[in-house]
């Protein structure tokens, strides 16, 4: 299950760059499983990837080619991590890249290889390599749909965003996908966190094309529009994967403001997003208060002030002067705790920084999915 | 439910010190509740606290009065926490110690409060006084049963040790009881968490009577024995919280060792200790490695060589050299997994500290008592 009705995504092609699915018998029989993206000549990529010591022989592949040349070509597959696999890991993911570098007319090191799905295990490259011609084959600038089936692991469902704006009578065209559902604590850009585990593949990865003539440099007006969308476009793909985190009920964004710096901010956040009794509290729809007042108490902020601080439940005024708010109803809590989108609002009051956290409840079906399944 | 048997424990009563336990109604019907202790006249009494800046207002009291003065009588109920209450939390503890102080001949400073239970809710301050006559009515030298139900929680049994040791013909007693089950990472000595959420209330108590008539001081070889034997009970008593951690069908020992410091590897223990990706498989007795290898990888120390360090899995070596060790076989593993009782031990290769965590698993229960109970 997930959180929130399923959003059709319009997915916009984006002039210049194809995609295409095919299904290589990684995962489970008829399951699309492999997925290969082809930038247009002049494209420039970008990536940030997860900050996780053990991290995946394909992140550390990705690392090199952008360093080292100007990648034009992904081979995405899902089913096996290629994380935990040493040496002949790093081969894997070296001979994934030569290979579709090879039918694409590119250098291998322009090719950036991102795996996802069981640790541990070795990577089925045969199985890669007889199904590439397939997906090669798929190559489409309307591959949208079908990566984002591609891509995915224990998800729900498919994670993609879409957004147009014009400037100068121009269109200018952002489309991505996302996937993830368990092992989320990316901690790259925008903070989302279902079970406070950082895998060892987050990539993320900005690609332009080029297509449209407009040239963000020169025009500030298109800088802020195009912040935006761009802003918008991520925070919509984030908070897909936290509405689809594994077993998630509930969509709970944790704001703290008044802080005197970020680190404080998300020490209180993240203490409140990754407590398990707030967390199945939020799933039982208990507005079990003394829990996100214990949890901001033990945060580790240094000389925090129970006496000023505040918390809210939704609307509702939880906690001051150190204790329940005088005017705090169980009812009213109870009225925030039944809806499926709960936001905790803690204001430290010793600064004006603030920082937000979604996350998602913890479930029975979160033990089950994590329990049966080895992912 | 709980890991392991439970031991029947042969509480050895300590001259000087006597229990007396009753039920005030505080909790549910027939439910002892409330227990109180008595040390004699000389008795020496330190305590360590919880570092929530929310805690309690028993434990600000406590603070204050073994400060100000020697305090001889204890106060503790369950069922209320009397945390997140505010200034009006803080004159009900210091009722209850008024009103004991005055039952006992003793100064009000010379009591300390303890309760635990439900954050947020005011004490019920008359049942407790109502009550308390009857409890000291019972004070015995005996109660050590008795108190150990009495100031149980979500608790699934009592949890106590007592060990005596001799020395130049005298016997020394050394007896505790400890209670908890959930919101237990206390991070005061022992090292235990079950479920990474530090308690508002976390109190541990250390009395001597001084009825021997040994003295520490002057005899090297008796600090050494009763250094010992203090470390033996008090790792008892905490083991035992795990063992009936909420939920626990495993008692999981995280061991890091070869640090550079006790931080570093406490950082490591604790990522695997709390990661809910590991407790689920561990639930599961699913030797499900890269869970672990991924929470080592994250755990946030500085220049971690994955390619040198190790990981077991009981005796299994799991990873070597950035991936999974050549001699592992999963037999080997599930075997491991299949116990109730599992080693994870770390080897940082990059220094001699070594540091302890003991958790739990995450099982169905887990959810359903912090679900459907308002603890």
């Amino acid at each position: 299950m997930a959180v929130g009705l399923l959003a059709e995504v319009n997915y916009h092609p984006v002039a210049g760059f194809q995609l295409g699915t095919t299904e290589a018998g990684i995962k489970t029989a008829g399951r699309k499983d492999l997925v290969v993206m082809q930038a247009q000549v002049g494209s420039s990529v970008a990536g940030v990837f997860t900050t996780n010591a053990f991290c995946a022989a394909p992140v550390k592949l990705c690392k090199r080619h952008l360093q080292d040349d100007k990648p034009l070509a992904f081979i995405i597959n899902t089913g096996n991590a290629n994380a935990g696999t040493g040496a002949l890991g790093d081969a894997d993911a070296v001979t994934c890249c030569n290979q579709l570098g090879k039918a694409l007319n590119l250098n291998s090191s322009q090719v950036l290889p991102f795996s996802t799905g069981v640790i541990g295990e070795k990577l089925p490259v045969e199985k890669i390599l007889a199904s590439l011609p397939q997906a090669i084959a798929k190559l489409n600038i309307d591959g949208w749909q079908d990566a984002a089936w591609g891509i995915l692991t224990t998800d729900t469902r498919t994670k993609g965003a879409s957004i147009q704006i014009d400037h100068c009578g121009q269109t200018i065209t952002l489309t991505g996908i996302s996937k993830g559902s368990g092992m989320i604590r990316p901690n790259m850009a925008t903070r989302i966190t279902v079970d406070g585990d950082m895998s060892t593949n987050d990539s993320c990865m900005l690609i332009a094309t080029g297509a449209s003539d407009l040239c963000l440099d020169e025009d500030s007006e298109l800088i802020s529009k195009f912040s935006k969308a761009l802003t918008d476009l991520m925070q919509a793909l984030a908070h897909a994967i936290v509405r689809d985190g594994e077993g998630a009920t509930k969509f709970i964004s944790v704001e703290v403001q008044g802080g005197a710096n970020s680190e404080e901010c998300l020490q209180v956040a993240y203490a409140i997003a990754h407590s398990p009794l707030i967390k199945t509290a939020m799933f039982a729809s208990d507005p079990n208060w003394g829990r996100i007042l214990s949890a901001v108490g033990y945060s580790g902020v240094p000389n925090l002030d129970v006496n000023v601080l505040t918390i809210h439940l939704g609307n509702c005024l939880l906690v001051d002067q150190g204790g329940c708010a005088a005017s705090y109803t169980e009812a009213a809590g109870q009225r925030v705790m039944d809806q499926e989108e709960i936001t905790i609002r803690v204001d430290l009051k010793r600064g004006d920084i603030k920082q937000t956290v979604w996350t998602t409840d913890l479930s029975y079906d979160y033990v089950k999915i994590n329990a049966d399944y080895r992912s």
